[in-house]
């Protein structure tokens, strides 16, 4: 007799027929005697028709207004899904994040929720009823319309959780868990049966796309079981806790790597205050995104001050470093884009010394030359070369023992 | 200085470019100085998207739920046409029926309007904003969204109207007025400058499908002065209103005609209380609308109960009377589905006797015969073979003197 949210993203509700076989595993779980809310995104695709719409009429679309329109995209699968319940004889109802009341602040396209009333959901759970909820949006205090920004949905499943005190929010996905690494790399790749919020944090921001960060960030601070599982398989899937009732004692949970980053350095700064400002001042004024940053210890008078970005503004943040360079007098600028990113993740760390000595250990046996090393408190990134990635990953699941059991 | 409330159906706003060009002439309004709120149905084709999905689950789709999906129509196009005046600098605010908010009766598909809330309007157009409004859709009072069944923006327009007590509500079409017959049958047929909510009413439900009926009924309650514009030309179509202001004094304002219909007949009726009854009942019960009725006075303890149905319910409702008809002791049943109904509409004709004999001396001319015969006060409608149609309206056009005096 548990409370559980559920959430669908678009690719498990993007077709009627899918939409049926959600309706059908939701019934399932009321049968097992749990009550059942339902967080549902957009029909795939849908979001990205409505936008276009809206890029036809202009570039830069009202914030208010894009908010109405994409926010239909939910409500028509709240609708579909409720019929599709009730059609095999599940009583069910949808609000729209504006009917729950889903409150936000004014800041459309990227609202931030405030409070979340209850009384509707628990009426309806307490006849028997599955609530289902359109994800992504809500309404603010004017009454205005709002939506949290594309992949929402997620957040609004933990916030529900959270405003209901769930026994467990359940994100439904494509994949049926989060994995040691990336599966297609490294084939014993082992699902992980649970892992910290932290954890999560650094896998989904080094490239383990599997839950939006925000959901996860919210899930930590309310403290929300989260679990991660497939739409389309049976099984149990991975479930993100706190720190505390963390049972696997290992010291890494998983390898996260990311191929699309390039690599920027200025050779020869001179090492004075102020010199890292200089150097990223003009790239955040371009809106370029900035990932890891290192800086060595100085040698006469001068630095090497090195930093990545996405490689799709690569050219832009070369040019704007020269022009920087020649002023600061420094040498060179050079740079990279066959990089890659490899991170070794695992609230294990934080109390073994050693993790980082072998990391660089196995990756010099395999004559991986590393060009820069990065951590965190529960994390170790290094880049090396991208035509080293495969080799790289394989050879540290291996080494710390990721790999299947069976 | 006036304040319009004006509507734009689905053709009017069924592609970007369309909703561009009603930004454009919504803007040109504004430029004038005067208040408009607009009242826009679902894109073309949207509302019959939405409703196949729904029959995709269910072949009766839940109606709460089903009013959640296709409202969303309206709310695509709410938030188009508001970005589209603002992108031309027109200050707009866009707003579904919940938020307006527009209270309904629960009746969800066919639900009736019961008040407006005019502050948020009154407050946009006191700022210089266009108010847009999401036709067809309210808000019950337990926060459900409901519709007002299918073209139900005409109402939503008119009841705008009558809360903010507007100079005009302007409903925009693809006709450019209301005609005193189909031009496509009588090329001179002439646009009326003005015609009573009562003439309209006839003219309406005689097969002149210019404006829900509904809506007209709803103006002609709340004394809403109603004008029937071209969304594609400019022009200043034909304004309804109420008798008294009628300027126009001639004896017949139009005339309407309808092929649909198929005529019954069970002839040999015994004559005595209760026959209309045995006949009607079974055909009501069989879900069958009935337009004409008409019962001679009898003879011989006998009379003939005629009446008209659509052609499409013609052949059950044959088998239903033959039934009837032999439990009656009728003679027989004969029927003909090869026939039309032309109406004369006038609110003119109330105090002037001779129409009806002049109409009968000119289909008589004509050498056409009337089947059936029924009128009201402002109405005559005769049934003739369908054959005669086209040369019935003519002759009658030009007979009353309708057509165009330039």
């Amino acid at each position: 007799m548990a409370l559980y949210v559920q959430k669908f993203g678009g690719t498990s509700v993007g077709s009627v027929e899918r939409i049926q076989a959600v309706a059908a595993k939701v019934k399932q779980w009321r049968e097992q005697g749990h009550d059942i809310v339902v967080v549902v995104s957009a029909m795939s695709g849908e979001t990205n028709r409505l936008i276009e719409l809206a890029q036809q009429i202009s570039s830069k679309p009202l914030p208010r207004e894009y908010d109405v329109l994409v926010s239909t995209g939910e409500q028509v699968t709240i609708s579909l899904l409720s019929m599709a319940l009730h059609e095999i004889g599940q009583p069910a109802r949808s609000y729209t994040g504006a009917q729950v009341a889903i409150h936000t602040d004014s800041a459309y396209n990227k609202a931030r929720i405030e409070k979340i009333d209850t009384e509707r959901m628990r009426a309806d759970l307490d006849e028997g009823r599955v609530v289902i909820v359109a994800g992504f949006q809500g309404i603010d205090d004017g009454g205005n319309i709002t939506t949290l920004g594309r992949g929402g949905s997620d957040t609004t499943a933990v916030a529900l959780a959270a405003a209901l005190k769930a026994d467990e929010c359940q994100i439904y996905t494509d994949v049926d868990g989060v994995y040691t690494t990336d599966p297609r790399v490294v084939s014993d790749a082992r699902r992980l049966e649970k892992i910290t919020f932290e954890e999560m944090l650094e896998m989904a921001s080094q490239g383990s796309k599997v839950l939006q960060i925000r959901s996860v960030e919210f899930a930590g601070k309310y403290n929300v079981p989260l679990r991660v599982l497939s739409s389309f398989q049976d099984g149990p899937g991975t479930l993100i806790t706190m720190e505390e009732n963390a049972v696997e004692e290992a010291l890494i949970s998983g390898i996260a790597f990311n191929r699309d980053e390039a690599q920027l350095t200025v050779q020869g700064v001179p090492d004075r205050p102020g010199i890292a400002y200089s150097i990223l001042g003009p790239i955040g004024d371009a809106n370029i995104e900035v990932d890891m940053i290192v800086q060595n210890v100085g040698s006469d008078d001068t630095t090497d001050f090195t930093f990545t970005v996405h490689r799709n503004d690569y050219e832009k943040a070369y040019e704007l470093l020269n022009a920087v360079a020649t002023g600061l007098g420094a040498r060179k600028v050079e740079g990279s884009t066959s990089i890659c990113k490899i991170s070794m993740v695992g609230v294990g760390m934080r109390s073994h010394a050693g993790i980082a000595a072998k990391m660089f250990e196995v990756l010099a046996n395999e004559g991986i030359n590393i060009r820069m090393i990065s951590t965190s408190e529960i994390k170790i990134a290094v880049v090396v070369d991208d035509k080293y990635l495969e080799l790289a990953v394989r050879a540290l699941h291996q080494a710390f023992d990721l790999g299947n059991t069976d």
